[in-house]
């Protein structure tokens, strides 16, 4: 039986742990807050990320290591490989991390992006502007998550703004300045390949956003067959050229029709949860799998899937689980603004009962705004498929 | 955030935490046994059902208690429900435990049985078997489980070898002689009650015994609909006598299309475990929804699932994880003759592909045996519907 460390122990690790045991795994996270969430369900390492008697404790509980977190430092997960095996490899977390290798490698990869410069000081700014052009965002090229690290600029004349606001982060983590995409839809591939070169992807999802942070995503995203292909083909280029091994998402930006890359996250991501109810096999299990060199499962859907985030605090269940289709994901957390503590997911046999479903939840939560971009593009969805068949 | 206690630590509380946790429950379980696999999973109290330092600590540690035990002394439930509450209630457990009692029962709701007769000394055994007709069962009244505590009579000459079997048992555990039921199928209704008496049962499923313990579990039951809803109104006939709150189990007899009960489980159930992929909320899941007292959810299929149990130890996951519809649950158990270590389940939208797929399993696994009547019935139903539909 093999143990599993994973780096972090928040909701990501701990939904590692409830599809894993099945799988006959054993686990140790490493977190440094007494309380991750995973440690309901885990024995934990109780340190950071760079304490190297904790690491070390760690790496001898553990078989093979993987991770939650995904800005764990690349001396810890280097550290860490002369133990133990690191899926996925220290270098594909390395260009992750960084939003300009992680740039350079979409464009190597023929992966259209938006234009970007890089800020490393005030005058570079205005020059980053000019060529960028605006609106523009100024983000952290690191440490960036959940749209933190973010200065968002409609003018030239917000560059002392931006520069107040990031500007003394630019020595530590880097600063780089992205044209801002005017985009129709926000999509993710969720993928995974496994030790072999073996690659598997979630139907394509379609992603809303509050304030940065992910607020409900759809599945499968209703788009052409020939944008699936290429949002998956990306993907795939990108898996192969960091030998990745393990699930990882590709956050993409679709305008005029074409998919621009937004970054990609080294790890099971939110906007897989659905794939726990909504896939023959969850982005968890595949991930498992994939981490201790188990055959992949099928990716294919049962069905259509909506999850919506939960953030600050949990509502009351009980309007969810009143519902056929609903799945209740509470991760344990004690309640803080902005902090992801739980999630629910729909999963029906029609675009038609999803988009009811979402209404009568939205309206029994009183988040109908959560939930309304959803139920409006399911039903563009459904009176374009009544068109095609009547 | 509650926190369920669950006496006894085996497979199914690990399955329990596993499927609760999403709900934001936390559990403790009290296991005699210092490697129970549930807490792998869960903090655990190690002691014995009637040590009674350890259920107090169990029961300060709890907010709610279940069961993954039904042998259970009542006396430590009753002491239990001092502290806590109990789901299902003591009495109910009580009742399930006792073969008369249940058999009692059945017949109080006009649920038919098989003949039976107690069984307190050597000389009512000849009378038993008068009454009852060869062949026969002598079987303990309490404490068994897997078919053990049985013994088969071809005839009354078997009377001697019964009594040298089980006699001593009959002052400790009582015995109860039991006609042996030539039956078509065996079958078990899987159904959950809530608190409010809301009631939902799980489609019907048909299971497979080798030497008395479960070898594999198909559903839905290829029966008519008179049938299912027949054993369907038998389950919810026995919840409501009894005020069950929670998963329990049915076991019954087909015989010439009529159904005879045999048995009650008082818990989650082995013939349930395809529910975890197979159905739209699993035995588990609505397990724990009912002992927290939130809504019930749907227990509609998706699809046709098999259950195969895995005895003794683990056979190599690759070949059913390499099939599309292939699930892998491994309890974590050291191996040892006899012992349930672990099911995998597939799950396939058609009764063919589901056919398929044992066959493929049965065979890379050497386990043609096993799959064999199962794929039998799956032709049979397969052929049926072909000749109903062409
Ligand atoms: N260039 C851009 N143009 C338009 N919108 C953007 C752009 N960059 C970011 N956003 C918006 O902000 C959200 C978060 O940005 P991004 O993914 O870069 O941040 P992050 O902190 O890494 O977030 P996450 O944790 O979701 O990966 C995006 O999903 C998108 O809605
Ligand atoms: N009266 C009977 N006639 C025919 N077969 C029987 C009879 N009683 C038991 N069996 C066979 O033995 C199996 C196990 O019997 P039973 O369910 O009574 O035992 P148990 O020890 O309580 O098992 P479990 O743990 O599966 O509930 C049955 O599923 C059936 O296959």
């Amino acid at each position: 039986m093999k143990t599993v460390g994973i780096l972090g122990g928040g909701q990501l690790a701990r939904m590692m742990v409830l599809a894993g045991t099945p799988l006959g795994a054993r686990f140790v996270v490493l977190d440094p807050a007494a309380d991750a969430c995973a440690s309901h369900v885990a024995p934990m390492v109780n340190g950071g990320f760079d304490d190297a008697p904790a690491l070390e404790e760690f790496a001898s509980r553990a078989d093979v290591a993987t991770f939650d977190f995904e800005n764990v430092p690349a001396a810890s997960a280097d550290s860490l490989l002369q133990r133990v095996p690191v899926y996925p490899n220290p270098r594909a977390l390395g260009v992750a991390q960084d939003r300009l290798a992680e740039k350079t490698l979409f464009g190597e990869l023929d992966i259209p992006v938006a234009p970007f410069a890089v800020v490393d000081n005030r005058t570079q700014l205005d020059e980053a502007i000019a060529r960028v052009g605006t609106p523009c965002i100024l983000k952290t090229r690191r440490l960036g998550y959940d749209g933190k690290g973010q200065f968002r600029l409609r003018s030239a004349g917000d560059a002392d703004a931006a520069w107040d606001a990031l500007g003394a982060q630019a020595s530590r983590v880097g600063l780089i300045l992205e044209g801002f995409v005017d985009f129709e839809r926000e999509l993710s591939v969720v993928a995974v390949r496994d030790r072999h070169g073996g690659f598997r992807s979630w139907p394509l999802t379609e992603n809303w956003h509050v304030d940065g942070v992910l607020s409900a995503s759809l599945a499968p995203a209703n788009v052409t067959d020939a944008l699936a292909e290429q949002a998956t083909s990306h993907a795939r280029k990108v898996a192969d050229a960091l030998d990745y091994i393990g699930v990882f998402a590709l956050e993409l930006f679709c305008r005029d029709g074409e998919l621009l890359a937004n970054e990609m996250a080294p790890r099971v991501h939110n906007s897989g949860h659905w794939t726990i109810e909504g896939a023959e096999t969850s982005q968890f299990h595949n991930h498992l799998r994939a981490v201790l060199g188990l055959p992949l499962g099928s990716t294919r859907m049962l069905g259509h899937a909506c999850m919506l985030n939960w953030l600050g605090s949990m509502p009351s269940p009980e309007a969810v689980l009143a519902e056929p289709s609903g799945h209740w994901h509470d991760y344990g957390k004690a309640a803080r603004e902005g902090r992801k503590v739980g999630h629910a997911t729909l999963r029906t046999d029609s675009v038609d009962e999803l988009a009811c479903a979402l209404e009568r939840v939205g309206e029994a939560l009183g988040r109908q705004e959560q939930v309304a971009p959803v139920v409006a593009r399911l039903r563009e969805t459904d009176a374009a498929s009544e068109a095609t068949n009547g």
